[in-house]
């Protein structure tokens, strides 16, 4: 019968997820908490993990170690960013055990690199996530592959030989919350209307600005040729086409001819694949749960308990 | 001494402007009113030209000569779209005069076009504005010119020979304003920032994906680069590098090297100079109301009283 070994959490700004994790790697136990560090004031986060995560999961006797912002200033305790390229050894080592407990908590840094143009760039969390899915499969821990985290703020990695060598953000799930609630595009959610979706992927797979392509969905509505309850989809294959189309070039991969990978919620992850798919691109999509937990268990084993 | 010719007013979303124009030309009274179409219900906008702008300046016996959204189906009646490439004699043939009034009530016809990449594009009040403004000066008659309305959804202009060949709209200034009061980049207003915004123009103006330079304004913070503080004036360098520095080529106008018109707000203009001289374009600023006051007037001798 295998004995629990650690609690492992992903701690992010809108939620936290803990799992007990085995000896034998297996999960004995796992819940989901609506207590994400941005929702908390400063030492709440230290107190629900204390008196809520662990009781709940009879995890008072464990060592855990979490990843996510609550290693930034909204969290228990800002751990410093460590800077790609990077692998699961290197986070491993960076590991910050937090003062005060026995047993021990460790936080995982997240991480920082420098954009092919200069820009800076930072991730916390998706390191784990990143790093544990390239650990899953020994196919992945040599050349090089593109990983995309759709999302609020969508993470797009390039893995080399296992470690992440840069990353750039995209804030397009941010912009089409911001768009459908407050904007002059704001439209209530409809049925799906893939037509819509494939015209906004092919106008925003165009070149220009954003914002010039982004007036075409009021443009086409007061026009006659779309209908307003075409918008939101519109509007989403708008922002979708835009980052699938240019953003492989931005982080220096756009000659690869490889398969593209995806990761993240099955709906989202669906629409990248139709823009890629228009693109001619080939795509995967893998689950997060299991990549984050292989992670999270890599780096107890590296870092927290050796 | 100069007798009254007729009501000219300018009616947009937000307010309208109203001026009596003299048969000299000369404007002898003029009004604003917060009365923007987009804040009235149904039938109002008609009610409010009749109960209180017409008297207020002492216009009951003036035929009048209205653009802008007061065309829409928000405003008084919807005039059709006109079709771009179109002078101010093609306006003036497709007035609409409005049902039921006498003296004589005109509404100017908005543009359509279509862009080099096939998308439609729309405008109601600013093809008066920009004619007009072409009419001010014969050199503006010849040749080709490329004028910009910066603004909430922000106009550019390409005319030939004095008349509107194509246009293209960007959303840049409802962008900033989103991003400003409802993102994770939100920010107050603080003293301004010169350095940080020509920081963002810089960004602004490489090339990818919008939301993936729009987050650096958050990496550039959290990473110790820029104090947040300077946030709101990087996005807004990261808003207009973009688009001044992509719209060019979407319009096809990326080969001129003559100077690019400026109109509008003077402090929006100032910004956009900015940005065209750190690309070494030259610039000129124009006065906003003195052109739609000489389009009006020229549509209301060209058709309203011919």
């Amino acid at each position: 019968m295998p004995q629990p070994l650690f609690l492992a959490v992903d701690w992010g700004t809108t939620n936290l997820r803990a799992w007990v994790v085995g000896d034998d790697g297996a999960v004995l136990a796992e819940e989901r908490f609506p207590w994400g560090v941005g929702k908390l004031p400063p030492g709440e986060p230290e107190r629900r993990l204390q008196e809520s995560v662990r009781p709940v999961l009879s995890a008072e006797e464990l060592p855990v170690l979490m990843c996510g912002m609550i290693g930034s200033t909204l969290g228990m305790v800002e751990v410093p960013y460590l800077d790609a390229p990077a692998g699961l050894d290197d986070l491993a080592r960076a590991l910050h055990r937090v003062d005060g407990h026995d047993p021990a908590v460790f936080i995982a840094p997240g991480l920082r690199c420098v954009r092919p143009n200069g820009d800076p760039d930072v991730m916390r969390g998706e390191e784990t996530k990143i790093l544990g899915w390239a650990s899953l499969d020994p196919a992945r821990q040599a050349g090089r592959r593109l990983l995309v985290l759709p999302g609020t703020h969508a993470k797009w990695a390039l893995i080399e030989d296992g470690r992440i060598v840069r990353f750039i953000t995209a804030m397009s799930g941010e912009l089409f919350d911001l768009l459908s609630r407050h904007s002059v595009l704001k439209s209530d959610e409809g049925p799906d209307d893939p037509a819509a979706f494939a015209a906004g992927l092919r106008t925003g797979g165009e070149p220009g600005p954003l914002a010039a392509k982004l007036f075409t969905a009021r443009s086409r509505v007061v026009g006659g040729d779309m209908p307003k309850s075409a918008v939101r989809d519109y509007v989403s294959g708008l922002l979708v086409g835009d980052e699938t189309a240019h953003l492989p070039a931005m982080i220096g991969a756009e000659d690869d001819d490889g398969v593209i990978d995806l990761m993240g919620d099955p709906a989202l992850c669906a629409l990248y694949e139709t823009a890629f798919a228009q693109r001619g691109v080939r795509t995967a999509v893998h689950d997060g749960d299991a990549a984050v937990l292989a992670g999270l268990t890599a780096l107890h084993r590296q870092g927290a308990a050796a």
